[in-house]
């Protein structure tokens, strides 16, 4: 048997992600992804601070883009970083996808950050790339996933009384995320509900939350903290269009261990069932999984 | 009037951070820090995963680095990230200084990461380099800071209950530190005092809380979810064979502005009296603000 050789990793930084191109330098070009690209004092390095996304591309199209793209702007508004050129990016974005190698199924990441620290050679001025890789293998996940519910410690309130803890925002200081992954792994399960302090259901570390009760499908108010989930349009809309009632609603675990079905949506694992909630058993509906991934890779 | 050039930023890599140097590898080595050393697929910039310290560094001697090197590795254990060679890593900042032009003050920083993520070169191997630079001028904070109390959202119970919300940790998500302080600035004020969801003061973005009544001294315990202060341990020896008491105590806003003098204290800026909490005037001692930072600076 021989061994298939992994499509290779593309890279395209972005200097003019924020107009700042100097005279005759090209708004994005091509890198290499495996030589030093950034420098140590980056703000994205030195603190964590900056926005991403991460875009599924399913037989070379990107989708919810433009969702995407309006979302990277809204962590930066949040960041105070400043008005993005989201053309520039939506276009190198697009140069991403064009030259990698044809796959299935892709995950383009889109990072932008404050760049250099006060002081440092290029301060000032935002970095930004984007990086587009062929998706690891989603099959296990798209099945089921065993989820553990974890203090999320802030409430529900927190956007309206303390903007500055930025709930709700994809920064690049995602390290609570991460841990909170290895806990779940700790706890033999795959992923992570993140709950209030009020004790609401909020999101997983990088998805939204999707319940299904009868007809009724409901996902976590964005003004609750979590961010505005970019398949959750094109899921609610098709949804609607078969008649069942789509809504935005704090649900606790209880509520969710009792419903017809739970997801966790993501771009690029697109919507994976919860299976058990802290080792609870809830109903999986494989059909609907199936046809929810479908609508959100756009191969409904 | 000519213009004094200001020093260069000294940067040292440190591929034995881990003891996985390659065979005949240095464990550290002189870098350019103007050119580009970091991959963009590095965990420390995709999900602000890693550990940092900055240390003073005054007339060449830097102060508490043993303290600041068990910091590291206990923020790296919050994270999982495992054990650190601190040999080296005390080798290679004591290069860093060397290397660096001679100056009163400097700044050394640390920084560990995860290294690349999963299925990228390099992967799981960790990333590290030291920063050395000469300190910005500090004089202004240290005649006295307006200071706004600020939710942290999390309460003091945090770290027994949530152990992944790295309450304490020094890790490289700081995005809600940088956006704390400038929510200070946007208020008028220099620095931010972080308080606890029950009202009690934690800490600053990037410094310690002292407080004085009478002859006691206090500052919060580190179990309540803040990190253990590298200078404190200094100080609070000086101040016990003064005769003074030094305790660890949770205290509120109101408890601080009735207070004797309070201080945030770092171990680059020293210590900075605070003048105004939220508007309300402190009392201000200078001249003990300026024993304080002797002490610090191992200059008493």
């Amino acid at each position: 048997m021989t061994a298939v050789p992994a499509p290779s990793p593309v890279l395209v930084l972005v200097p003019g992600v924020a107009g700042t191109s100097a005279p005759g330098e090209e708004p994005f070009v091509l890198a290499d992804p495996a030589a030093p690209q950034l420098l140590v004092t980056d703000l994205g390095i030195v603190r964590g601070e900056g926005a991403f996304e991460t875009i599924g591309v399913f037989d070379g199209r990107p989708m919810a883009l433009a969702e995407h793209l309006a979302r990277l702007q809204r962590t930066a508004d949040m960041e105070d970083m400043g008005a993005l050129d989201l053309g520039v990016l939506e276009r190198a974005v697009h140069a991403a996808i064009a030259a990698h190698e044809a796959v299935g199924e892709m995950l383009v990441r889109i990072f932008v950050t404050p760049g250099p620290e006060a002081g440092a050679p290029g301060a000032a001025r935002p970095t930004a790339w984007i990086h587009a890789k062929a998706s690891p293998d989603y099959s296990a996940p798209r099945r089921g996933i065993r989820v553990v519910a974890l203090d999320r410690g802030i409430p529900t309130t927190a956007p309206a009384t303390s903007p500055w803890l930025l709930a709700g925002a994809k920064s690049l200081s995602y390290a609570v995320n991460m841990a909170g992954l290895r806990e779940a792994e700790r706890r033999g399960a795959q992923d992570v509900l993140f709950v209030s302090s009020e004790g609401y259901a909020l999101e997983g570390p990088t998805s939204t939350l999707l319940v299904r009760r009868g007809d009724t499908f409901t996902t976590t108010p964005v003004e609750a903290g979590v961010l505005p989930g970019t398949s959750l349009g094109t899921v609610f809309a098709a949804l609607r269009a078969e008649g069942c009632v789509c809504t935005e609603e704090l649900l606790t675990p209880a509520q969710i261990v009792a419903a017809d079905g739970a997801w966790l949506i993501a771009s690029g694992r697109l919507a994976a069932p919860i299976t058990h909630l802290d080792d609870v058993p809830l109903t999986v509906d494989h059909a609907l999984s199936e046809r929810l991934s479908d609508l959100i890779s756009g191969r409904a």
